[in-house]
């Protein structure tokens, strides 16, 4: 269903194949041997195609789609349209983005070095690289094997990739050490020099920015996001991090493990957090914070103190959720009284 | 008055043409061939130049102004200066708008392929473009007529682009089908990956993006703004669309025609905008809403349910405009009392 | 200290010749002669490097050092450990500022023009400056002396630049005029048409944006910041203006000198701020306000009205910060009592 423009579908799976790929689990009442052609949503799909149920509010989707193959939750199975083949996962999405990944792969990139990259000779570039037009890779760079430089990207002198990265079209690096298969989206500004002066009425004076970025494996960072490098200590991502798009990260940050940046989230510097933190849209994060693992920040809120980990919390100033919910009620009742 | 090193001022015009041109009424006193050179502002215009009223918080500037002709409402008219030539208009900004074009044309780009610029052999590209140097055309792109891809621009495999447009200097585009007149500022980035994952303790795991961005004709998209691509169906933005810089736009998203969207506002996955719904700079909406037409979303608001259209709301979680403000009161008058 | 892969330390600097540097005063009982190699943190320091306490919150990391020198406020002059050298200041982050410039100094680039870097012949260049792979110069742009125009950075058509000016990888420039000392971030965008148009149902019609982006000395511009020329005015940043990343600042807005914005903070067109204002990280400020000499602005704040110099506001709309924390606390004890 994709566009064939840019997009290149493998397959065709057998249910049984698929079932394989995604960890769901087949009815034994279904043909192991059926072939299935692409993946498509719920509305769209037809008989040759593998769709997904994760959402109740979609039922009424479901129940009236003509997919041939659909991964839902065991609980959904007895809702299904007559003739529907079922893969029964306890995470459906999960399941359905492991399909999509079949029919949809990551290939390694085509190797080739455009006539109009620059690779400085003193750079090493691992074999496999694709360094495309216009990209620029520094003095002393390394990069290492089947790794993407997309168009006019700017791979800063020194820096140091993993295998298998992708840097997206006119992303910037510098003063930057990546693991493997991180990808950099377009114009993402990586280890530029924090936001650090000591301010005076005779004029702000600049501090040296010394440290760098280190970045882990299987790192996602959003476009136009900003990250700038260490003060001294170096700013730190962790492995698993996915940041959005046109998010701010200040000097000597440190994100744990899996930690989940939605867009225009902003970080100050030298605030910690641990793994597996979520921040919804627009959040914003005072400096010097710590917030532990597991905690969860609610799109918009202004977070001024630490968070304990696990908790949640939303509002500017950011109070634990429920305390932010009940003052919205109360306003809400005390206007409705006034008129 | 415009700095000539950058702009180049076209006419004279005459009175009698700028009256056509505008669509404003001209006064029978008036002399229909007069001649003026240039448009300036109220306080900086001379005897040759044309400006225009459109706020009332000008008058003053508007009683004292020396400009030899001015665009104003009719109901302005007795207060302008002795001397002063007026054209008549029910929406003066709008006038002046077509006379500033007057003087201030866009022109067709001088065509020129630049030496450093790659265009891949099996792309296409209208006659009458110019590829700026360091720019880069993909394979099977297809580019309109007389269109400016500016300096480090790149535009992706595959990439459709219609006639008259401009791609602005170090904008990157992919996954993308853009109609006639489409504007692209520096640095916008169009078609990425939207950012799709099923989240787990065990890791995110990713799921493919499959669908397009599909922007309409006369649209224009400000300076390092984001748009991403769908996860299956196509992220829309409607004909006539204005949106400003540093805006995010989540994937799925649909903008109707003549959305305004000011600058660092945030539009998460899934959300589908009516005709003409402007949103003031960094509001934010959540996830899988419907905005109706003409809705009105004040600065700053945080949008976290439909909106019906016509509607006008603010604040974070916004509300109607009218609770919005009488909460805002409200906490100002308690606090009053209790010092 | 830092990763020598990415920056080059000067030195070593004799105490005499620290205190100095620094304008800090130096003990009588240390030796003037005793060498110092880098600096370091509180924490990571020994015995040949130089520290800093300017927070009280790390007395304890002081007092348990291992820095050979360390300048502090005369204060806590008797809290040192023994055997530690002391430099006295009472303003000890920016006499440290200027000793971590002496060990990591910004030295002038080293002067080249990339074979695949384009310069327009009718552009001139100063002496000293380096134009690095993929850049690009614009017709009749004139550049100073002793500039470094990064990787991939376009500096358009007839814009100026001062001497010593960096313009980072990526960024790019159009209808502006520079100062001296001027450092734009990686991907800054700079001069494009501001978001003027005149709406209507039957579609919105821009006008001609003809000012410029006029820019003191000694600015820094953060990485994917946008400023939008005049749209017949200019816009104007005054000197000394620390600008952070991902920044909006619209078309006619001024900024005084040494104005601090932080991360994320849009300023809507024609608005005015006096001398060094400071605003926290995320605020907005709609347009046509002035904002006075010294205003300071808490992150996050909506600021709706003006300003009066030396006043601090916080809060969405902004109120003076007295009011803001006080319809805090009062909502929190609302909700608490109705628990």
């Amino acid at each position: 269903m994709a566009d064939s423009r840019f997009f290149t579908v493998a397959g065709p799976f057998a249910l049984e194949a698929l079932a394989g790929i995604s960890g769901a689990t087949r009815r034994d009442e279904s043909d192991p041997s059926a072939l299935f052609v692409d993946v498509a949503s719920l509305d769209s799909a037809g008989p040759q195609h593998v769709s997904f149920l994760d959402n109740r509010k979609y039922l009424d989707a479901f129940q009236a789609s003509r997919a041939g193959l659909c991964v839902v939750a065991p609980a959904m199975a007895e809702k299904a349209p007559k003739g529907m083949a079922l893969l029964l996962s306890d995470d459906p999405y999960r399941a359905y983005a492991r399909i999509a990944q079949a029919f949809y792969p990551v290939l390694p990139p085509e190797p080739w070095q455009a006539p109009t990259a620059w690779v400085d000779p003193s750079a090493s570039v691992g074999e496999g690289c694709r360094i495309e037009p216009g990209a620029v890779v520094g003095a002393r760079a390394e990069i290492g094997r089947r790794c993407r430089i997309a168009a006019n990207a700017v791979v800063g002198d020194g820096v140091v990739i993993g295998d298998d990265c992708t840097i997206g079209a006119g992303a910037t690096l510098s003063h930057a050490v990546l693991g493997h298969r991180v990808v950099i989206y377009p114009g993402a500004r990586i280890g530029q020099d924090g936001f650090g002066f000591a301010m005076g009425p005779q004029g702000h004076l600049k501090v040296p920015q010394l440290g760098r970025v280190v970045i882990g494996n299987g790192v996602e960072i959003g476009a136009n996001t900003t990250i700038d490098r260490g003060a001294g200590p170096d700013t730190v991502i962790g492995d698993g991090c996915m940041i959005d798009n046109l998010v701010q990260i200040g000097h000597n940050v440190h994100l744990g493990r899996g930690c989940v940046l939605v867009s225009q989230v902003g970080v100050s510097g030298s605030t910690h957090l641990g793994d597996f933190v979520a921040a919804g849209g627009q959040a914003g994060l005072t400096g010097h914070l710590h917030i532990g693992s597991g905690a969860r920040i609610a799109a918009q809120s202004g977070v001024m103190r630490d968070i304990a980990p696990g908790e949640t919390v939303g509002g500017s100033p950011a109070v634990a959720m429920a305390d932010w919910l009940r003052t919205s009620a109360l306003l809400s009742r005390m206007i409705r009284r006034k008129r």
